[in-house]
């Protein structure tokens, strides 16, 4: 897929320029050093060779098949430009010119006109406004990236061209490779999906890392991600999270940037890792890239220093992992091979006078433990420490242990000393950190991946519910240009779906309110019915508890009394007599739309407590039975759900039925924006929803 | 202050060497090339002299007066050569030996030897197992460190010697200078109070940073850095904080210590800012040393890319800062000398293709804007980049606004092209941060130690309490054995210190309930009365809403046989006959004892909420009313407390009251371990201390 762009036969530069410093002249020079092995076409009317190529005044002029066609032209002539590939048979297309959509109405016209053109011709387009693609395996530099970057196994995808320039200088210093890497710029055709499935098949990349801004169609891309992360890590940083950061995503590159909850579990949901700095996207990805997955949360860490050992331990428990138990058999060895000042419990402290030697024999006793999932070393440069020969050290040990599928991480603290033996690590692809917390910030990615590895495939439930009823009701609200349910309608839609609700009567006088009461058995509930008030009880128009005859007129009065009074053109239909729900545990099911990823699921603890506490959590629906389970358990006060200090505990697989009949009817009718289940009442047996709205787009 | 160490006139080394590689070489040679000035006598019997300097078989020998002595000698003899430093009249000893208090239970004996010599002979100790100290304003390096760091102005202590090279190897490859460096050890005497109040005096010095693994004395070391951190900021890295953190470092270093949370609230009432990393550590000094202090929270970015611009926002604003409107004038100026695609709204966009001089010009704007407290530059390098030059514009224009008294922080990203810049910034001492996330922390860090010098002083408040009932209380229990103290007890002692309690009387028969509860009025509350049972709920000994003189009877009657029954072998004394209070916000106040800060208090909703939710904050007694004020608004439930959808608010006032004579009480009683007021009921007027419990030690 795409190979286009990652396996090129040949490519041609359309705007490749005579004089060093300009872009056209870059690119043409990258892809010469790069070693691209194909044909080599320069397009420019006004020079007859570039950097010794023949050139070519159009991409019509050109003799042979091109694969693959840059744009560096100016923004006005891109269109005709690109209409010529399309002519010519060109397959893929990189759009490095900017000055379209991120530059207003006008720039999107233009780009919305490329399109366009690349869909008349069946042609694949990157861009525009992109730094350009860097292919170390094939080999081809086809960007205005100052440098090739060395060979490896991870491929980046950025939004962002300018930080694919510090990306690129940062990997040089560190001697990190990549496979694939690539700027999307404003991604008009090509996106990340497109890239997902590209290098999921890609068998050059073991690592997928991305910037990303905004997404472009969130039910897509969890769709693809999770097969995807099924076999090789997602590594992704999303920026714009922030209220402020969104303003200014959406003025740089035109994205539309979803709400950061929606991100937290949209990743979560489809097993990208969220790198939350670039900093975190770097320390992962040279993990997953240099070290075997960390098979469980168990690490020991080997270290000359105790004070770091500390903090490395701090590190380790602060991210939820654990600190391995050595065997006796493993202690006893250490014990008996180390110092006797030594520590030999974890962390292993090998002394500060420790030479190479310590280190190798530790680590590999470490490694070879079966308590031991992972290995953490730690040096400090000491007077008497060998700090590269202790990084050789590390590496031999390793190497005498291959195939144990442990991850070992190093932490050479310092600089100026240290840098020569960390990149002796780095060399023998064991990832160094220069902190303590950071290796363990890597190794708890790991271990989060490992955990979704391990989940089963999700699977998303259907169960049989009337939707033609629900249908009928909104296509009759919509008929009276409603968009706001009534509390009838929005009851007859729940219970089309399954949910349990307190028996109801819609009564239009107060005899009507104590026939529906008598019937049902006080004592009962009276609120106002009307499409038009959504917040009952801010008016005063929910009554409850009424015991007898006298209080269900009084209570109906009274309603319309303030109904009529507060909300002078609402539309009244009189009151719901309810039965009297007997008291649970109050949670809320609601559902909002997020403008990337669509129907937002929130589960919490109901009542005045959603608003005071936010003891909520989110899911993109549809959701599966585990999401859903997750959901509810994951909530702060889920204690109080199964039950404290001797109370019955709440019938969880109710609530858990609830929230996959409602993760259902949100995605069955994407014409609901906003729905609120909320008190949903979980009894000992089953649950009851008291409450609920729904609004309609 | 301590000037025998930080401004000693002669120096002699005991256990001096002559072998290059021995510690006792190095130190002697580290003191030679510091270029200290004053006398420097090697003391060692088997040699004549050493580096050039004449040697002596004991300090005895010396001829002059030595202010401060380095003993290198095995542990064996640092006693004896110590009570030499005593006969001869030294005044500072550092003792780099390790082998004491770190190894167990004869080390420890060995080291108190050594403080009861120091104290004989009014001598200041230094360690035992130490690296050593460094001072580059005297100069001297009385260490066995690797080099010398620069000259600098932040002073650092260190309780982990090893920790001290990797951070000494850091500075020196960012050209990060010190004042004073020094390794404390195991502390036998010269802990981080002491150098605390050296420092705050030290002219030398503008920020202190700290590595502590344990406290010496809670309550001084609030004390005294609530003074220090008025005048200089003190950044703390505090490690062994998780469970398994916290045994390695008592298995390292014989510390105690505390738990995370009361370190927390600790350097939250003493304005120490703590770091959570060594990063953090140096991040956040860097900015301290270097720029002025954040005048407030709006922040301008200078940036040459979109996509890191977004990156810097969101760092902004998930650190509680603000991004900054600029003034109409600051965006006409940029709009008039930027290129028109530039943004001149913030994050202000220089654009890729920049060269230095716009950097100038927009840093200077923004510095000059009145809406901008603080700068953030972030640079990338993009074709065009001028990655050395850009650097020197920033320096160019924040020495141009000299004197407006805004910080200026660097983000040059990338490494391998950008570290040039990076360097131009360092030495102009502009910090510079590999990511803006890392630069916002710095900024954060800034803004929190800001509102901390804008506080007024802490003061304690006391409150007349009858001191005398409560000691007399405290005594009868003690003369009787008993640690727990009867709920009558205290009820008295609360009483005794002011808080509100329910009308109460103790009951030995069923027909003294009735008689009690008539003279108080129904409905009652009845409760087992025995010191020996502090759950009552849990074995149904308590029975609430009692209505009338059956009732109670029957109350008192199953009361005692569920005591008798599931508490046999408890003292019971009957029942305590309460009046029923009248339902309110149920909180909770609390006290445990931290073993480095003593009473910890506790503030958070009450009932069964404290255990599932846990929304409960600590700090250390005694407080002042402002800190009683935070700890009751700063509980994510606070809005429950305010009174939400038209509730009565709560009468916080009376809380606040509720937790300083709480505050008082444990202060005045330490033989108090362990005390809640479970639940205080906080009403709209008044708040009623219902259920408590004390014990003593």
């Amino acid at each position: 897929m795409l190979d286009m762009f990652f396996d090129p036969k040949s490519v041609a530069i359309i705007g490749a320029a005579r004089e060093p410093g300009k872009l056209g002249y870059a690119v043409v020079d990258n892809i010469i050093k790069s070693g691209f092995t194909g044909p080599i076409y320069p397009i420019n009317p006004n020079a007859a060779e570039i950097l010794g190529r023949q050139c070519y005044p159009s991409i019509l002029d050109v003799p042979g098949h091109v694969d693959l066609a840059v744009i560096t032209v100016p923004a006005r002539i891109v269109a005709t430009v690109l209409d010529q590939c399309g002519q010519h048979g060109v397959r893929g297309v990189i759009i490095i010119t900017a000055g379209f959509r991120e530059i207003g109405a006008e720039g999107a016209r233009m780009e919305r006109e490329l399109i366009g053109i690349a869909h008349r011709y069946d042609m694949r387009l990157v861009g525009p406004n992109v730094l350009g693609m860097i292919d170390t395996v094939t080999p081809i530099n086809a960007s205005f990236a100052a440098g090739m970057p060395k060979k490896g196994t991870i491929s980046f995808m950025s939004q962002s061209g300018a930080l694919c320039t510090a990306i690129l200088d940062w990997a040089d210093a560190h001697g990190i490779g990549f496979a694939r890497f690539i700027s999307i710029g404003n991604k008009a055709d090509v996106n990340e999906i497109d890239l997902l499935q590209a290098w999921q098949q890609d068998q050059k990349t073991d690592v997928i890392i991305a910037y990303l801004e905004g997404i472009t169609d969130g039910q897509r891309f969890i769709e693809v991600a999770r097969q995807v992360t099924r076999e090789k890590p997602v590594i992704a940083l999303k920026s714009g999270s922030t209220g402020a950061g969104a303003r200014a995503a959406s003025s740089h590159t035109g994205t539309l940037a979803g709400s950061a909850r929606a991100y937290d579990a949209a990743f979560s949901q489809c097993g990208v890792i969220r790198a939350m700095s670039v900093q975190d996207l770097f320390d992962y990805s040279i993990a997953f890239a240099y070290q075997p997955l960390l098979p469980g949360d168990r690490i020991a860490i080997v270290t000359n220093a105790g004070g770091p050992g500390i903090m490395g331990t701090d590190a380790v428990e602060n991210y939820g992992l654990k600190l391995a138990s050595l065997t006796q058999e493993t202690q006893a060895y250490l014990a008996a091979h180390l110092p006797a000042a030594a520590n030999v419990h974890n962390p292993i402290d090998v002394l500060g006078d420790a030479l190479a030697d310590r280190y190798g024999l530790a680590v590999e006793a470490a490694l070879k433990d079966p308590n031991v999932d992972g290995v953490l070393v730690i040096l400090t440069p000491q007077v008497m420490t060998q700090v590269v020969e202790s990084a050789q050290a590390v590496c031999d040990a390793v190497e005498r242990m291959k195939g144990c599928g442990k991850p070992v991480l190093g932490c050479w603290m310092g600089q100026a000393i240290t840098a020569a033996g960390a990149a002796v690590l780095n060399e023998h692809h064991i990832p160094n950190y220069q902190f303590p917390e950071r290796a363990a910030a890597a190794l708890k990615a790991m271990s989060t991946y490992r955990k979704w590895r391990e989940r089963p495939p999700v699977e998303i439930p259907h169960v049989a519910v009337d939707h033609a009823r629900v249908k009928a009701i909104f296509d009759k609200a919509r008929s009276e240009n409603r968009l706001a349910l009534g509390d009838f309608e929005a009851r007859d839609v729940m219970e089309a779906y399954g949910l349990r609700l307190p028996k109801s009567v819609l009564a239009k006088t107060p005899d009507e309110a104590v026939a529906a009461a008598e019937s049902m058995g006080y004592p009962v509930v009276l609120k106002v019915a009307s499409p038009d008030i959504l917040h009952k009880s801010d008016i005063g128009a929910v009554k409850v508890g009424l015991a007898d005859a006298t209080q269900v007129r009084d209570a109906f009065d009274i309603i319309m009394y303030r109904a009529g009074k507060y909300m002078p053109n609402a539309d009244i239909w009189g009151c719901t007599v309810q039965e009297m729900v007997a008291k649970g545990k109050e949670v809320i099911i609601g559902m909002s739309k997020d403008p990337q990823f669509g129907p937002l699921l929130l589960f919490g603890l109901g009542g005045i407590y959603v608003e005071v506490l936010k003891d909520v959590t989110f899911r993109v629906a549809p959701i599966s039975r585990m999401e859903a389970t997750e959901m509810i358990s994951e909530i702060r006060s889920f204690p109080l759900l199964r039950g404290v200090r001797g109370e019955k505990p709440s019938d969880l697989e109710a609530a858990i039925d609830a929230l996959l009949r409602v993760s259902q009817l949100v995605t069955d009718f994407p014409e609901i924006v906003e729905l609120d289940v909320n008190p949903l009442m979980i009894h000992e047996h089953g649950a009851v929803a008291v409450d609920m709205r729904i609004i309609l787009k």
